[in-house]
């Protein structure tokens, strides 16, 4: 399976440059069609329902026992109708939920009734099959808006879930929710809290976020850790800030853009606020949120270069974060990143629009190790030099401000010919 | 000269869809190498200096008598030096400028204590070969950011100024302020005060408005019409609102942007704030300026489109413009009109994302003429048709919330490959 392969390469190659914190051990991702890889107790099962005609475009991802969840939403007012009804649930169960049904190819987002009733038959459908409650299941879609979702194909595979859940589908769970990403995303860590280990595994997509106005970023997350569901929501809040909102602009704009989690508390010890295994608990969560979040960006549509934009030495974090944002996002920035051309300027010139408060002639700018401006605008560098950096597949952008103590980081892509070719027909 | 006759071209058909509002005449372009097209008292002069390498990259446009002058700055943090500079000149004599020297090919901003020192050194030399005050003369510059000014080349190229001042340079001193620009923007009304008849003529530079970011905006005006400096700048603030500022989402945020006007007072009876003729003066101020910025979006880096963005029924003027400029702005937008694609569902969700607040099932959205979305979400609209509309180069997409009576117009351009390829070493 190609692709697979291609995901093998590209989770590997990233893997192999991150640091993982302490207590955690990362899993070998090649052993995820041969054993156990969701934890214990989580299986999941796919299709081919036909709405992306030939591709996997279903998953349903399911628990044997209640699990707490928390979800982070799109904030966007025209939100779709599975991201509604998802609200809804978690506010019913936060503390029972069971599954996450989700279709790619369509967004269900301005859809109307329509589009909410069928969100709701979707949620029905997956009870039924399992044997659960429809409030029991978060939805959730990513594609095309405005077309209704073809409900008897996708009843149709649902049909089948009983007899198709596993626990080694988690790469085909990572291929079932991908629009035009090009290969899937999911990982995995182990994790050693005080008395006991616990796993933490998740899938993501999203392809569009070289331009993060509303193409769908998804992530959903599951772990068999003991954890009460507002313990829960309170980490994935804050984890989401610092991995999938540090990719993006707007944060989560999009109309679907959802990132839930399950955590299943049958047989363990629960993990309580502001103890150790919390601690432990939040920094492996965050560093496998990261590690999705980088792999959305490396994957980003038509980018060929993952670049940190990082702003230290900024009056505040507040000061620092709208300035990485702006350069991340600057078309100007990302289409030299793309031309390899050693362009500071632009770079000082997107922080300056920023909003963010500094004093240009304080500024630095270092590609990797390499000094491009020094304070009072002195640039002498190796041009040469800097091509070289320039051309590595993944680097590092720092803009000191010398202003605070302010930092942030935010991860991004290179703007490329073909983003437009992608994005040129994407409906049609 | 090819690109004279493709100015030609497109100025004229963008004149011919045009309507110019009451006591204005526009003149013929055609004329403006023949005999005098800038008003009465004012001239141009132009060279290749070198800064590019054998192209026309400096002008000055002078008045044979002091002029009343305003102008709107950028308000990047970084701005550049010739801002700095222009904003003193601008301050201490605002009732008694005589000219406007510009150089393309490089921005002069990011460049220090020297930029600052270069850009005085510009004002100077101006001021001596003209015979002026050095404060007389405002200073913009426009091109690549960070590198020094080549002053030596620049000094000699203003030494043979005296000779080169013409009356119908007007063309010349447009191609002068080119960057990536590919034809020279111009226009001039000629308008019917209560007792005489003046002119307004206008150039204007900026193709980076696809992408608004930090790609300089320049547009100088010049007018016989006897007007004071503070009537003169609250029409320009104006004006450039509901003109320039209402082609890109920041406004006025690159390091150079400038939009500076001269009104030579000289020998004609002043208009007073409030009258009718003040009114008359406006519009036509307000008309050409549109016009101008309707132009470079034309011209936008890699623009094959020219879309008018409209918001109506929003509950207020800011909604309106939030949404307008929002959806004017989203790369997925911008690609879709690229490829033609009838994508309503990126439009909605756009406006979703901007803050505007209205209700998504009251949304109707129009392609010129053509209804692609009605209220509660319903779609059913001619595929064919929609290709037809937008495969128009000039069409108008029309966002109606139903809300209130907000309106606000944006202009802006597909997203293109060509825009990558222009940017991705612009520098090198």
């Amino acid at each position: 399976m190609k692709i697979l392969h291609k995901a093998y390469s590209a989770i590997e190659a990233l893997a192999a440059g991150t640091t993982w914190p302490e207590h955690t051990t990362p899993l070998n991702i090649r052993d995820s069609g041969k054993k156990q890889f969701w934890p214990k107790g989580f299986s999941a099962g796919t299709a081919r329902a036909g709405i992306k005609s030939g591709k996997r475009d279903l998953v349903v991802i399911t628990a044997d026992e209640p699990c707490s969840a928390a979800a982070v939403f799109t904030r966007n007012l025209c939100s779709a109708a599975p991201v509604t009804l998802s609200k809804e649930h978690l506010e019913q169960s936060a503390s029972s939920m069971r599954a996450i049904v989700c279709n790619s190819g369509n967004a269900n987002a301005a859809t109307g009734s329509k589009g909410l009733s069928d969100a709701k038959t979707m949620a029905e459908k997956t009870a039924e099959v399992l044997g659960i409650k429809p409030w029991e299941v978060l939805v959730s879609s990513t594609g095309v808006i405005g077309v209704p979702l073809p409900m008897e194909k996708i009843n149709d595979a649902l049909d089948t879930f009983s007899a198709v859940l596993l626990e080694d589908s988690c790469a085909d769970a990572a291929e079932a929710i991908m629009t035009t990403d090009t290969f899937p995303k999911f990982f995995a860590l182990d994790v050693s809290l005080s008395t006991r280990d616990i796993r933490i595994c998740g899938i993501a997509k999203g392809s569009g976020m070289i331009c993060p106005d509303m193409a769908t970023m998804l992530a959903f997350l599951v772990t068999n850790a003991n954890i009460s569901h507002s313990l829960l929501r309170d980490m994935l809040s804050k984890a989401t800030e610092r991995s999938f909102n540090a990719i993006t602009v707007d944060g989560d704009t999009s109309t679907n853009d959802m990132v839930a989690m399950l955590s299943r508390s049958a047989g363990s010890e629960e993990i309580l606020p502001g103890s150790r295994d919390a601690e432990i608990f939040h920094t492996a969560l965050e560093s496998l949120m990261t590690f999705l979040a980088k792999l959305i960006v490396r994957d980003g549509e038509g980018a060929t270069k993952l670049v940190a934009i990082r702003v230290e030495g900024a009056p505040s974090t507040s000061d620092a974060q709208k300035a990485a944002r702006t350069v991340a996002n600057s078309n100007l920035v990302k289409t030299a990143l793309h031309g390899a051309d050693a362009n500071w300027g632009r770079i000082i010139a997107a922080a300056g629009r920023s909003g963010a408060v500094f004093n240009p002639e304080n500024v630095s700018i270092k590609f990797d190790d390499l000094v491009v401006l020094e304070p009072g605008y002195v640039s002498d560098f190796s041009e040469k030099e800097a091509k070289k950096i320039l051309g590595r597949s993944e680097y590092t952008i720092t803009v000191s401000m010398g202003n605070g103590p302010g930092c942030a980081v935010v991860h991004t892509c290179d703007l490329s010919k073909d983003y437009v070719d992608i994005n040129g027909s994407y409906r049609t």
